[in-house]
């Protein structure tokens, strides 16, 4: 089986965004990027196609040149799918074009800047029946596909309490000097949407605790913290959480825990035991099971998973990090293109990424409405 | 100068707290544990005091006979203050005639049943004038002494975000089996009042909070758990914060959490930095500033305030735990009786044991009205 | 059962063995001091005893006094046991005179200056028939405890692979200061013996893996570091070891690892799995089997053995410390004395104290002789 | 500049091997694999180029072919640097081929299987003057590069320890089964050369020590562990250091140590600091200072070096890994043939491996000869 055919859109020079793509693309031999659109100035793009070696002709003035003249190319030597990593406003617009003209996507998150435009994306992927997978890179990682798995079977029991939190430290610098502030892309809502916390990482934490319960959120109530009465979007939040299957949970979301990096911890808890992982030691997932010595499973060894060793390349004690969990992602997607589909969850679906432009949507209005609960679906 | 004579109430055979208040008292030489009440059953009491070496003379049958007897000695020879050790409910009735009759007094929390009672009791001691702690144990840990005071000199700044965690699993078992349920004491509120969680460890939480930050929670918004409907306790909560200094928070206390032991964790962030803290580790207090090296501080070295190493009795790498933090209220309380006082927040008072009590009957006074947030001073 | 009678020589004002002792002594309920020399200067030591609340009476002159006054007492109002808290070269005289005059003596480490002193104390104590205890404090941990059992319980199997590190850094600042350095005890070998660092920390190292793993060091290969000519004293070094079971294994001991507290750990590696505990973290005792996920033992579960569980005072989650492991070894000797052992390995022997002589001297002759194997016994 | 032209000789189907080395050279769109001989069998390395998308004119039969028919390319086309990926034996003579046809080669360690051999291609490559590198992964982690940066800046001052560990367990359950032991090419000396050890893991610890502390090692004196009389491989050993700057260290590596991963730890300690090191969690550095709080220096701050900063992609708190350091001695490799050296150390040289060969061979004979000082130089 050849390679996959992949075009990129955006990702160009200094973007690092574009790096882990492409890396990741690179990581299990299923992909070969052959051209795309890395930068909206064509001269600045087609010297970055260049560097990465690709055909110029390749290297398009823009997307509709691209669909044009991709579309007029042998089906075999066509581009397959297309990753978008522009700006998070055009994520709607490209994507829209890309799946009405038979493109598989993989789309960076948030997938789009609504929740109606998610909607658009849903059905028509439904008609067009293309692969559409939403970059939510977390779920790669092979300890939290171990984690949904174990959950799945029973391991822990059922579920009943769920806490996840996202907090990093990076806005702090800028929230407190109103001329950084004002140059902030994420705090200007023209660009960045409704939310900027929430809508940034909320969602992953959103996204993760959904994903490795294989439960629904129904109903939340958000506390926001917007820090200054001129700052429009929030820089942190907490949000109460009501599950499907009667847990109650709680997310806690944040860009202003001052020194924190990128410090997002999942903690399910069941009647059985409770299971722990943390991204920034992603190789370490914690089993308690009361009364008994706490577990740590590691990557690699044969007690996962088949489905969390198909995302470990090393043997156990060599790490593998979040270019290798992308790539997972990647390779989730190439299985998926191929009709070769072997695990449920391989990569986020669009879906997924619909009901998060919804979680931020209802996050905001529950704060806004004085703190009260909210359903998810209505 | 002499030692303290101390007097025990409740704290016999097989008792836990017993020994860890015995341990405390005897850590810096301050007290000699002279006499007491161990048990309601005096042949129990007078046995178990034996045991201790104590006089039997001073081995009373009831606090009546203490009180009654003790005052007939010289004052120099009289038993100075004495620790409630007693179920929750007896802590008022002795509490209160312990400082009517000029008893300085140690309670363990919570300090008593409502928040009514708690009130009597910080009037007259008011009127009284004794010494009177409230044994919120985690206060005594240097890293958290440290904590408290790297705060209040501004490390970290103005204060943006308040993270509390207090996590153990040990009702799981109990909940979910309703026989077992029926014969815990914790979980029958003629008992053990309004609340099981938040009375037993959320309170803890809400205390730690307070104390480090030096701020008080102004507006409260709950969510309890009960997980069945035929318990009346509960288990499980999460707690909105906003504080005096316009910090917003979250506190979160669970007895479900499946696998947990005593995960008490604090997390604070301000304009310049943030702290954390966790009690199964008490010995290691991390300070993370954006773009500097995270910073470990250990007990005892010379970069701690001299509130902080008067808690280590060691040198660095030579652990203390719990009874080492119990042994520092202990002199703190020690210190005050002798008119030593040396630090504030040496231990916990009658004032904060008050409103910790007030915070339990707000909590769920928020969640019973639907989760509204709720002022705590009205 | 009454207390038992406790005396103390040495450990007066300002020391922190004196501390240590007294808080252990007291945690189990067994002991009453009532007694001793706490400083050479008489009036210290009487007013450190009336400080205690002792009975200035038994605040005696020297250890002359206290051996002729205390037997002029009744038995039941004798002091039973002494514990020797003098620098080093005084443990020998007096725990002689002791054990000759029917004392049971706990005695500090190192033992005695050399390994003929200890034989003579070990001759002694076979013809007297006295308990004898020397603090080798780290073994009262309970998860060394856990740890000597399930070696013995055949656990990991049989060892193959014993590691044991003992990293201080405490020196550094006084070796590279010739003032300092003369000023310095430890490194004076007319007060230290002939050795400082294998005589302080070596002999714990030592002492530990002979006790977790049930076997012997038959034969030692050693290089030690004096970092300067005219420094007669060692202050790192690292010793191979042969065990009498056929394992090897490595001794690393430094007080110039600069930075390092008391960072003691221990790694024994066997032909089922491997263990490893740390004296800095001492509540996790971790173990690793093949092919199996890492398992966290912490003290106070069930699944812990009975000799583990008898160290533990409060529930999982309450870190007890370093004065709780001497609190163990206290208990230990208590139950010896009142005729109640109920587990080997409950307080370490004097035998243990001799040997631990023998292996200084044994380690600076290998170092001596050019690095060179010689048996340690022959 | 356009990408450098990548060959690999082997590390076809089902190798690691060639997964890392071929996603490391993706990392930095530096390399671009055009060709190679990835098995013997010519069927399966045509098939297995065809799956990564080669050329199938570039896929050779074997080595002479290669050579033969890369040099008939103009020489902008030809491949300018080969991996070699193949068995330990193959390295030396593919190695030299390369050389002597003017190819820059990429070596995975050991470098050859003598030291005799590792001399040769050390004097060849200084004839011939080709980029030649050894694949010692290790030394590609950003924290190791800021370790080795920090000691050469002094701020751990003159260092005085040094302190190594390499432990892994995966031979344990071979070493015990003679059917298995026969079957391990790693235990045949045949296949494996003079140590299995030493020569597999040790010599990645030797490299380190010497890479981070930039100091050379003078002496040795090792005592290996072969556990079987009848095994002729060492399979765990501890190995005493002199250091060329009068330090003094241990180098201990095993393969027994049952449980343990890949276990690869650096401590080195210096008048006036320590610094620490872990594989497993390699996003980690430890800064001790005697009475300063412990720092922990991560990836991608703008404290670290220049060098260590190359060596990330992401912002703090995205963990990367294994591949990542692979990629970044890809890299470094990268830099040199484009004659754009940036960084000392960027890559490990030829000289590297060939001393890694010495040592392996010194080491053994150290052990043979009764556990005697060797120097390594004579």
């Amino acid at each position: 089986m050849s390679k996959i055919k992949l075009g990129i859109l955006g990702g160009g020079e200094d973007s690092l965004i574009g790096v882990l793509h492409r890396v990741a693309s690179s990581m299990f031999d299923k992909y070969e990027v052959v051209g795309g659109v890395f930068d909206p100035t064509y001269d600045k793009s087609l010297n970055f196609g260049k560097k990465l070696g690709l055909d110029p002709d390749r290297l398009y003035r823009d997307l509709d040149h691209l669909v044009e003249e991709e579309n007029k190319r042998a089906e075999e030597d066509r581009i397959q799918v297309i990753s978008v990593l522009t700006p998070n406003f055009l994520h709607f617009p490209m994507a829209k074009k890309l799946v009405e003209n038979n493109f598989h996507v993989i789309c960076e998150k948030p997938l789009t800047t609504t929740y109606e435009e998610a909607k658009v994306l849903v059905d028509l992927q439904a008609e067009k029946g293309k692969i559409f997978g939403v970059t939510y890179t977390y779920t790669g990682y092979p300890m939290v596909r171990q984690m949904k798995q174990m959950i799945a079977d029973g391991v822990i029991g059922k579920i009943q309490k769920v806490d996840v939190q996202y907090y990093q430290g990076w806005i702090n610098p800028i929230i407190h000097d109103k001329e950084k502030r004002s140059s902030t892309w994420r705090l200007d809502p023209g660009k960045s949407g409704i939310s900027c916390c929430i809508g940034d990482i909320g969602t992953h934490a959103f996204n993760m605790v959904e994903y490795v319960t294989g439960q629904q959120v129904e109903q939340i109530l958000a506390d926001l913290n917007y820090l200054y009465e001129d700052n429009p979007m929030d820089i942190d939040g907490t949000v109460l959480l009501r599950f499907s299957g009667k847990a109650k949970g709680v997310l806690r979301a944040s860009q202003i825990a001052t020194g924190e990096e990128n410090n997002f911890t999942v903690q399910i808890y069941g009647e059985k035991g409770g299971l722990k992982w943390q991204q920034e030691n992603p190789n370490y997932l914690y089993l308690m099971v009361d009364g008994k010595p706490l577990q740590v499973l590691k990557p690699g060894h044969v007690y996962n998973s088949d489905f969390s060793l198909e995302g470990t390349k090393l043997p156990p004690g060599h790490p593998e990090g979040i270019f290798d969990s992308m790539g997972n992602i990647y390779l989730g997607i190439a299985n998926a293109i191929n009709g070769k589909k072997k695990f449920d969850g391989a990569y986020p679906l669009l879906q997924e990424g619909a009901r998060g432009m919804k979680f931020i949507e209802k996050t905001v209005a529950s704060h806004k409405e004085g703190n009260v609960w909210i359903k998810l679906d209505d």
